[in-house]
Formats: C-alpha cells, structure tokens, sequence
C-alpha cells in the first residue's frame, strides 16, 4: 500500500499503528522518530519499527505516508520541523483528537510544496498511554473520521481512506469544523464530566469513596487520562467544548428542576430518553 | 445462621441473594413471594427456592430473616402488609438504594411488634434487571452499608451484618441521613449525569453514535438502568440528590470558567485532581 511509512511519536496510537502496519503488511518498511532518546532507544527493541531516527526531518525523508502520532499541540509545529525533508509526492496525516486548528494551519505551513496534508482521527485509545500499552488491535472496528478541507484531492481521501480501513477502522469523512463539534459531544464532553465528577468527589469525604461500585467507576475510567494530553484538547477546541457543557447543563437544569418540582413524568421521561439513546450505542 | 429465610420480591438483587444463601449454607429454607404470578411460577424451578407462597404475609410465616427487594418505593407498603405474620423475632432488612424514608417509616409500622427492622443496602448489581440475570457471586467483595437508627439494638446490628459478611461483603454502618448523603453523591449523581449526557446526545445528530468510542459507552452503560427504579430512587433521595447535582454544577461552572478564560492552569489543576481520584478508585 504503501513503501515506507513514518511514524513520528510512537506513543499509544503511533506504536499500535506500526504494529498494525506490520501485521497487515501495509508497508515493507516503518521507519520512527521520537522526541525522548530513551524513547528512541526502546524502538531499537521493537519488531514494529525497522529504524530509528535522531530528528524528525530524516525521519521523514523517502516516506509516502507519515502520520504525525504527538499530542495535538505539537502537530503542527512538528509539520513545520519536517517540511523540508519531506518527499515531492508524500502525504501526511495524523491522528489528533481536534481537527479545525490543525487542518487550516497544516494547509498554510504546506502552502507550496508538493505533499499533501489530510486530518485523520482513529477514535481508539484507552486512558493508558505509551509505547508499552500498544497493541495492533486497538483500531479494530472502531470508527476513523478524515477531514479533509474543500479543496482536497480525491485520490488524496481515497489513499489515506483505504489505508485506515485497511487497519480494520470504519471509515467516515466531514470537515474539520463538523468533526470538532461531534467529538466535543461524544468525546470531550463525557470525558470532561467524568473528570469534573472526580474533581467533586475529590472535595468530599474521603472514606465515601470505599462505598463506590462499579457503576461510579465505569462512568469515570476516562478521567484517569493523562491530563496534559487532555488539557490541549479540550483547549484546541474550547469554543465546541464550551458550547457542549452548556447544553449539558441546560439538561441537567431540568432533570434538577423536575426532582424539585416532584415532576415523576419529567423524571421519568428524561430517564427514557437517556436509556433509549444508551441502549442503541 | 438462620433457620428460614423469606426473599421478598426476588429480582436481579433478591435471586442473587437467595443463590448467594444456598451456596454459602446461610439457611436450611429459603422461601419466596412475587407480585407477579408469573415470576412466581419461575421461582418454582430455581434451586434456591425451597417455596413460594401465594401472599409475602403468607411468605414470611416462620421466617427468622426478611429480606425486602422490591423498588423502593413499595418497601414501607410491604412492610406494613407482612406485619401480621411476622415471628416475634423475626429480623426484617431490606435492600434499597435509600434508607432515610425507609429506615423512619419501617420503625413507625413496627411500632408495638416484636420483630426488628435494620435497613442495608448492599452496593451491588447492574443495569440489568430480573432473575434471569441473578448470580450467586453478585455481592461478592462489594460495599454493604447497614443504617441502623439511634436506637437499635447492638445484636440485631451484629447479627445482620454478619449476615452480610458472610455473603461476601464488606460492611459498614452509618446513620439512614449519612447513608443518603453518601449515595446521592457516590452513586445517583453519576447515575443521573450519565443518563444526561445521553438524554442530551440524543437531541443531536443522530449519526454521531456512529462515531462513539469505548469512552462515551462506559461512561453511560448505568444510563440504560431501569429508569422506574430509578425515578423511585431519585425520587425517595430528592433532598440530597439536587445538593449533589448543585454541588456538581458549581464545579463543571469551575472548569467551563478556565476553559472560557484560557486558564490553562486552572484547567490542568481540575484534571489533575480528577485523574488523582479516579487513580485511587
């Protein structure tokens, strides 16, 4: 599929990538970069990876497909560092949790070289970071949405489309905008609201928290994601986070005011309604 | 440990109990009543059912233990019903997810009767419902809170809590109000922000579901309990559960603020203390 691919920052999502690429056989080589020397050094270990590199300019150099693996505030200044030494005809994405920023400041760093930059994000992870949780399973049947901008090259989507399916994802596309808006609310928003619950609970009683049972810890197992990762998220995309925790609120606002006003037929039909939507997922 | 135990309203929770009683050799008997006469006609064939009675005041006749596992709701009107056929030294408990109502209205309707209540809730279960899902193991190394009032008797307390024990749990004893206030916080808040969250996504566009990771399903798997249990629930603890949900608003107030004023700071430092809790779960 492809000759070489480049994996820049083989944390979690880029180990896991290399390690689906190899069982896949998607690509004869896999070639890494990654910011910490020891990181570096533990690739030389891994069957994933064919060879390691010092900076991310030679990282890149002869590869049809790198994917930028960092957290997404270093994306796009990592495609800045790697312009140069990118081939005529590469095509560069990432797996970032935001999108718009990424996307339109991608096209203005590339503006006049010949590769092509396409937003990706494989919507698979877990609250565990790090080379050593990969697994070439991770993006099994989970869903990889691209966004690509208005101009973007068909055989462009169509390449890097086939690429993700061939990793085992389900495939969809929409623009950075509308991707930034659904993940606000399908992603951002439940992991903000388990963390805050966290938070909140943290400020209670200590010994309560031997009285929880599974229902508080499944709710809350994304909060014990790393919190810097998190922070540049949710910032990349506060104006759709922001948006989402007020209708969140607005919710909530009247599950509060039916219990307060002894409404069961309010209660109980905001409890359908959730169960409802939780039964279909 | 006791010679005849009657399970009133034998669904996930007082199956699970009655198999749990079996296995572990807590009671020669262990007979039964259900509203409905087909569960009734179910509990015939199961193996941890030596009886089942037409009427719960037939039900309880001879019985040493009482466990009440019906919906919260219809505990005290139980309660009142069985009176008659109570052993004078019959010990009644209950399993509801409240105790405040229960626990003072339970005490008014023994007024004059021998037999003790003591209400206890063990933690335990899921968002299924029903016998058919009942496992002997389902209490097994979770929470169990006993409330006795102020004037309960000290072996009525050892004795049920060492009913409990021998189930497998761990217990501890609080007062019914402490009980509430612990509960609206540890578990009916992340139940109702759970079933909010997906009330909420369930106004929007309906193929974002699509696009929803292993986050948004465990966050809200509790979101598909019940929800006439629940209201029930909700209902009985209204008082402390809309502290819990103001309590909760203030927060997620907090961190909307730093996102809004770009407080980076301010919003690591909510992550941080969510991650630390959720860490120590």
């Amino acid at each position: 599929m492809f000759q070489q691919i480049t994996i820049l920052g083989p944390g979690l999502l880029g180990a896991s990538l290399a390690m689906a690429v190899k069982e896949r056989g998607l690509a004869p080589r896999v070639v890494t970069w990654s910011r910490r020397p020891e990181s570096r050094a533990k690739c030389l270990n891994q069957s994933w990876c064919d060879t390691v590199f010092d900076s991310p300019e030679e990282a890149v150099i002869g590869s049809d497909l790198v994917v930028l693996c960092t957290p997404v505030q270093t994306i796009v200044p990592l495609l800045v560092q790697i312009r140069s030494g990118l081939a005529a005809d590469a095509l560069v994405t990432d797996v970032g949790s935001t999108k718009s920023l990424i996307c339109r400041e991608a096209l203005s760093v590339l503006e006049g070289h010949s590769a092509s930059f396409l937003g990706a994000h494989p919507m698979a992870g877990s609250e565990q970071a790090g080379m050593e949780h990969a697994q070439s399973d991770l993006f099994e049947n989970a869903a990889c949405i691209l966004t690509p901008l208005d101009d973007a090259a068909a055989e462009v989507i169509a390449k890097l489309s086939a690429f993700w399916d061939a990793i085992g994802m389900t495939v969809s596309t929409v623009s950075p905008e509308k991707h930034d808006e659904i993940v606000a609310h399908v992603s951002h928003l439940p992991h903000l609201l388990a963390s805050t619950l966290c938070g909140y609970l943290a400020a209670q009683d200590g010994t309560w928290r031997n009285l929880a049972g599974d229902g508080l810890r499944d709710t809350t197992r994304i909060a014990s994601g790393d919190p810097q990762l998190w922070k540049q998220i949710l910032e990349q995309n506060s104006d759709e986070v922001v948006r989402a925790i007020e209708g969140f609120e607005l919710q909530l606002h009247h599950l509060k005011t039916a219990l307060l006003n002894q409404d069961s037929l309010g209660v109980i039909a905001q409890l359908e309604r959730g169960k409802t939507y939780r039964d279909q997922l």
